[in-house]
């Protein structure tokens, strides 16, 4: 089977294993875990911010920043499709009782256009608007990156209007492959920046939320009210470690692969690609509904071996990553053109 | 000054002042207040529903609402310049815990094909949806009125999807005048129905809730909860008694003095009518860049005796009520027409 | 019936309704109601703070302050029995998510030795402790007047502990006749006091909330949000200011009539009185098991005309207020003594 | 350093490092991931309930289950001392708006007489009673073991007034091991049990939470809220499963230990044992006032190589575990004598 559900599905690799099992650990809540510490300190330097926290998961750095950033019973503005909104089970609201204004982007894309008038009036009718967050690369806009020149405008009007600013960088890392950029450079104009290590880099468990001193000081204690403080985690933050040292270089070839798979669909008469573009290792494939539904295609290609999600009524979704071959990328670009190219139900 | 902010400026009558000073009260927290009582029974019978409750405000009946209807940590649907999710501080979600999904229709108007596919899939990513609010008249476009087979089709579409249904109607007596459509038949498709009588029927204080027994009995136990029990409420509740007999026969003649404000403004040059429609007692002039901004219009009404609300950076809104003289509203008209026709600041 | 139940049965007299039925009125959410801010100054002024705001319920009033107080996931220190925490639908945590954490008092009165400890260290794994609640008098141990000494002791270690104070003064009126302390001296070490119109004073509706400028400006905020802004609310603010100026002076014939009702249980061998004291308008009374029950002896009282709440297993309250009469007291105390003296159910 | 801080503080063995680093993995976030699997199969048939779910920490376990016990504004009873009211920063209030109604024991031990009248009457002034909490072993009554029956007794209290109950059993553990009580004994009485692998078992990282297939599933939803969910936690699950198979059979040996430790304290005259006895691995020491406070005693200890915690002003808390040796134990317990019979600040 070809598994191109998410870039969250890769396994530690035998080298990182073996890093794991030898890492130096400690009682990270009452005391120190050394290699925590050094995970930390290493993405708090690769972003250029002065501090990071370890967390289980991407979206506990994430309602964490937000819960940190926005005092009770206030909003923060976010694009319309963006993860924090649809896919961390509106924690933001249910754990921490804020608000989430949407607004559509031009393709995920957020710009000034967009955003000016919607702070609100200081008026007791009223919720205050207090943070501007954007995710790069934008999940739902097929691993889009943003432009980095928008992401600027964006970031100082928001400061420029009292509020503060979260990227949610899930994949921040292919987007500074993409683009050339260095991480820092792409969190400059950010309060906080989360980062993901069980995605793109393959290491399992964890993702880091970086800014402040202070600002990490308070994510740390909300880190503890989510429950999201561990004991001796050095045995997995070894894996980010590994992760960020050894597996950023490669993720071009996730990109390519991930281009693969868009000029095979190109040729799909039944098929074409979210947005017309396909920047880092996610493609997003619209289903001509004379063809069929989503998951009609879904079913199909895992009868022939490859495994993807449907992501909407006549989307799907495939991602690359570090367990998949160049082997397996051409084996699932004939899938793909195979299948389409007979008729689906409509038909 | 013409007093056109809102229709909830209007001050009680002298007889409703009589009636309310002679009104048969009780401590309605530990026992009952038979005014109040007969209140909650009047707008039950009115609406159509099994029961009602009186509150202090028509944000708490919302609120005491959605969080009645909504579980902890669920999400409902509403159009995207509603009332409750702009002008109640947010208070689903900085109170209840509860996620707005909002959506935008035509002209305030949602349609099934807007709402089809918001449900969300039953997936631990996602929050579950539970509600769909509508709002009729629609005050941030322009009191309209909701078309009914609209209405009909959303609130069907809406229980088989295994959603219920809020209407908030703190205007619906307009609308019912304004269709000719008794009040029980707009609420008929929802499951709860909220209704203001300190709006256009001109009652100082209060809003009620309706919908089945145990729904109430629960909203009853919310009003507690939010602090808006009262004792010997009677005195105001028979104000609303008052206002729906006596002036709920009047209100045409507030949509009346709309349409001859909306029709002076027709003959404005820079001004133009939101949706391009009056259907009740609101009127929302969109102001012609080229003239000037809302706010400068707004100050320049007060200066000659108009006051009203700039609801946008180049909106203003007219309200219409019964403290309002016909007099008035031929003065207004003449003052709209000559503070446009002279330049404002972009000239 | 005379009807012991609770001072909040009390009804508007026809000078109080005369005066509310001429009562000044404006919308004071979009505006000012002129009757509501006399009110509101007023109240400040007896309560030496710099300002007030009105609000629809005793609860409300309590719950917005410990909200205003208490930032985000912190904790109040408040006694065990107070109407805080247990008669407010626990609103501080299922609408503002806060913690009480609750100490036993001596019969009620709080002391440093007692509260000595139980501010939080600065650990990650507490919660942090914000602010103190006391309430004077103390409903649940008879209307008890705490003895201001240690109200100032307990003020000042809790300004020394960095913790802000908040009273809940709903009978403050009655502790200010009982003590011969001003209600101004009786608020000196508060941050802010809640103090009640629709209890002993005789008022319908309300209850008003003072403290800093800076405090009541987050609370009328609060109030907003809780949907407690009311429109033209003057006519029921004048039956407050009218029970301020009219009703205060008569509270010693309540406390008397309390008195009297405590002398004639005294005198019943199946009868105690709690703590031994009845220093305002509330008398608790102890029913000897040997006896029968609380709720037994609520009955028998009912039956023959006396109505009050069995507030525990084997406790009964009295409250006195301007609805009874003399005559209805004397006729009280023979129906407790004739009651008790013919055996309960269990002898 | 002897470190008697707690048994979080353990590292992995040479063994259950290498059996973590060839842990089976998956994504158990879109699919699933074998070791957890295995473990929560493991942890659900140990404790005699059908289903588990793994998590990052205790905390998270403890909060999660109350969440789901408890419906939104509802309270759960528990006693005065415990972990889930002091330890979790409130995270029941903060995060999930729940009241926690505490009540002291007898030395941490609840009967039924303490519970009885504090489930709440069904009346809009109160919240909705909904759980009952215990903690077995009690930690801040130095790791006592409750006694069985008592549990069995309150249990089914608990029941027959509709309460759900759940046991925060972090050390269960160790209960078992000092009852002789096989762990799904223990745990028979509760709706839902939370157990922890990373305290005196050994493991890093993580907790269980046990019960009904219907609770679970609705806990694993909460866990992905909390943001709980882990994907390739295999890693980290096979260091529990580790233990659970290795380390059960040697806690005899830490009891052994703590009450060597409390043998030396009850030779020394400042020290005494809180609550006279020693069940399981932790020792509470009050530290007589004439000799010095719990910080002067920890100091001095620290200074002599001993590690341990000040739990209150005049208490120390010393807990063993599989990283202490016999030798280290011996040492201790010479040092203990040593610093407590030379003078402290104090003389």
């Amino acid at each position: 089977m070809i598994d191109l559900r998410s870039d969250t599905v890769t396994r530690p690799t035998a080298e990182m294993r073996r890093e794991m099992a030898n890492a130096c650990v400690g009682d990270g809540v009452i005391d120190v875990d050394p290699t925590v510490e050094a995970l930390e300190h290493e993405t708090a330097r690769l972003l250029g911010k002065q501090a990071a926290v370890y967390m289980p998961s991407g979206s506990m750095t994430n309602q964490v920043a937000v819960r940190v950033h926005c005092e009770r019973g206030s909003e923060f503005l976010c694009e319309a499709d963006c993860h924090i909104y649809h896919y961390e089970q509106g924690a933001f609201a249910a754990l921490s009782g804020l608000i989430a204004q949407t607004v559509a982007g031009d393709e995920g894309v957020l710009k000034v256009e967009h955003l000016r008038h919607l702070v609100r009036p200081d008026d007791d009718h009223c919720v205050r608007t207090k943070l501007l967050c954007l995710e790069n690369t934008h999940n739902r806009w097929g691993g889009r990156v943003l432009p980095q020149d928008q992401v600027d405008e964006v970031c100082a009007w928001a400061h420029a209007n009292g509020l503060r600013t979260h990227l949610d960088g899930a994949r921040l890392w292919n987007a500074s492959e993409a683009t050339g950029l260095e991480v820092d450079r792409l969190a400059s104009g950010f309060d906080s920046v989360s980062v993901c290590f069980s995605k793109g880099l393959g290491a399992p468990v964890g993702s880091a939320l970086a800014g402040s001193y202070e600002f990490i000081q308070e994510a740390r204690r909300m880190r503890k009210l989510f429950g999201g403080a561990m004991r001796q985690a050095g045995i997995i933050a070894m894996g980010a470690l590994h992760a960020i040292q050894s597996h950023r270089s490669r993720l071009h070839l996730d990109h390519e692969a991930a281009r693969q798979l868009a000029d095979a669909a190109a040729s799909c008469e039944a098929l074409s690609i979210r947005g017309g573009r396909v920047d880092t290792n996610i493609v997003i494939l619209e289903v001509d509904p004379d063809w069929g539904t989503a998951a009609e295609l879904q079913n199909r290609l895992y009868e022939c071996g490859v495994n993807c999600f449907a992501i909407g009524p006549q989307a799907i979704r495939l991602v690359t990553h570090l367990d998949i071959s160049p082997e397996q990328i051409g084996r699932a670009c004939r899938i793909l053109q195979e299948v389409t190219s007979t008729a689906g139900s409509v038909a």
